[in-house]
């Protein structure tokens, strides 16, 4: 037996085509294929398509798949149900866990497959958008077929139809967060697909994992900070309080990454573009946050990562912070979905790993008490 | 990095002292204690403390958690619309899933802790008995709370008190079944809570990787194996036959025991006193099985496992075979929600292992068309 590696770094636990990440470069590669390509023009559907195909979709593939999540975007009877019997206060995360659960039961113990992992994706954006309506008194919007998935995903959440430019926003974030290597949430649905069990039981254990604060809740934990900052000329101030405080400068640092996470690169881009007010005092901080890490860990490359622009984004495209776990988690299906498609065809075997005794030795415990 | 290993077989992965699984004596010790000693006088509550707490509950501590379980049976009025709302055909283990998911809302991203783990240990058998009731067309048996979580279980399912054979049968199933190292759904809960999330998160996504008939589908398949030989005095034929089909016989092996499962002993001798007429083709079933195992395989210490003789007792209980996986849930998630705490409390690190590469190199992809 190995020796106990906590949180299992460096062990490799998966052998996978879906995405690398490259930190020594700052590269992260989707089936052969570099972020920053991907990111510059294709749409979230294009790019679920090659992951769970492992080739670009023809234009007439791409067509089919546009209408096969077209008409899988509303939900089942018991789905409709649940999403109404949840408290309005309920968190956006257990919303999705749950109604993703309910709307998965029609497939039982069906096979993963592709048509499935369309399903499961149309069904993402019209939980969460009628989940948020409904917070707000509003009524649902139905979801309307001729608009793309992140067109559409906005529309049902606005009732109207977005600008080009916060649609185009919205997509590069899902295609830039859909998949990266093998984090926590990504493990869980491999482990889960592991035992033969279906697609639902591993979106539904992948969305548990992600909603952990130490995986999916940084976006709006930056949200939180940039707000208590308030405005660009005190970031300063409030930094060197921070550092007294011994308070963690969100959205900073990545246990791979040696240069500027590709995906922030992207993103710090769009942010300028979509949401100038968040940019000014974002960037500010950035430069008075990266020259703070810089004198206090030199050895560390503590560059900004994909969870700080993220923010400004979501909020540009009119997603309220609570939610913003929620969209990173309709990103993140495609790679969830793919890894149970490649795991279910290739690897098959149960994942069971060993664990190291540290308690009792049997013979020295006192009999059990008659 | 290291070199990839399927199933991460024999990898460390976890630290623990909830359950040894002793394969070269055939033991399996629950917190220093044998389970043999246990499964004599213990009930489910008494081995859920010793799972939550590393020691036995005093006479004070134990009526303690009898008075919280009672008290914690009836669900939430979202979970219960929610059980209503799921068709009649819905696979059990995925009620399971959703409304654990939905009961679990009402405690948002709150620490693990034991009072939250005796609320969800209490709200399975209440999941299960009302679905299993509506499938059947009955009403709702309302908990009760003067009886032990066995008895109350089948109280709920039969809508009166079973015999204490039976509840002792039921218990002692809940007992053996609790905990058994780093299985696959153990594995799930952990990597979730690794991520900070919350313990319904850890169970949604434990449940979920039971479904898989390679993990929690093998006591229901016995079933199925046995129905299809139908008596004794055709186990003989039934298992040539088999043999020539390469048909896999259902409850034998497992990859850790060299000897007889000690969890199995227990329940054949369970299953011999509950459930006669079982017992009567299982063991002859067995003992042909065994023979042509050992002819086959003389290497493998192919013995009879946990699954083989659950069936039975499970039968006996009162559950059709679609409710058996769901059973092993409510007697599993005793070390589920253990593994959890111990996980917040003493490992804390996100469990994020590495991938290795296998898909083509971004250098020779050919560019990404416009």
């Amino acid at each position: 037996m190995s020796a106990y590696v906590p949180g299992l770094e460096g062990i490799v636990a998966a052998q996978t085509a879906i995405s690398m990440v490259d930190g020594e470069n700052g590269r992260l590669v989707y089936r052969g294929y570099v972020i920053a390509d991907l990111a510059e023009d294709m749409s979230f559907e294009e790019v679920a398509f090659l992951m769970w195909n492992g080739r670009l979709p023809t234009r007439a593939e791409l067509d089919a798949v546009a209408l096969e999540l077209a008409a899988s975007r509303a939900l089942t009877q018991a789905a409709t149900i649940t999403l109404e019997a949840l408290p309005r206060d309920t968190d956006p995360m257990d919303v999705l866990r749950s109604v993703v659960s309910v709307q998965g039961v029609e497939h039982k113990l069906e096979k993963p497959s592709v048509p499935l992992a369309i399903h499961a994706a149309a069904s993402f954006p019209t939980i969460l958008a009628t989940f948020h309506r409904r917070q707000l008194g509003l009524e649902p919007v139905k979801p309307r077929s001729d608009l793309g998935h992140a067109a559409n995903y906005l529309y049902m959440l606005h009732g109207k139809e977005s600008s080009p430019e916060l649609v185009r926003a919205l997509n590069t974030y899902l295609v830039l967060l859909a998949d990266h290597g093998m984090n926590a949430s990504t493990f869980t649905a491999r482990v889960i697909a592991s035992t033969d069990s279906d697609l639902a039981s591993c979106l539904v254990g992948a969305i548990g994992a992600l909603k952990g604060p130490a995986h999916g809740g940084a976006p709006s934990a930056v949200m939180d900070q940039l707000e208590q900052i308030g405005t660009a000329d005190k970031a300063e101030q409030w930094m060197r309080e921070a550092r007294k405080r011994k308070v963690r400068f969100m959205g900073f640092g990545h246990r791979i990454y040696r240069t500027y996470d590709p995906r922030a690169k992207i993103l710090r881009e769009l942010c300028r573009e979509a949401n100038r007010e968040f940019y000014d005092i974002a960037s500010r901080v950035e430069e008075v946050a990266l020259r703070e890490l810089l004198a206090r860990h030199p050895e560390r490359p503590n560059a900004t990562n994909v969870d700080y622009y993220s923010a400004g984004v979501l909020a540009a495209a009119g997603f309220p912070k609570e939610f913003f776990a929620t969209v990173f988690a309709a990103s993140r299906m495609a790679g969830w979905t793919a890894h149970v498609l490649e795991y279910t065809l290739k690897d098959g075997r149960i994942i069971r790993p060993a664990s190291q005794w540290t308690g009792p030795d049997p013979e020295k415990r006192a009999a059990v008490p008659a």
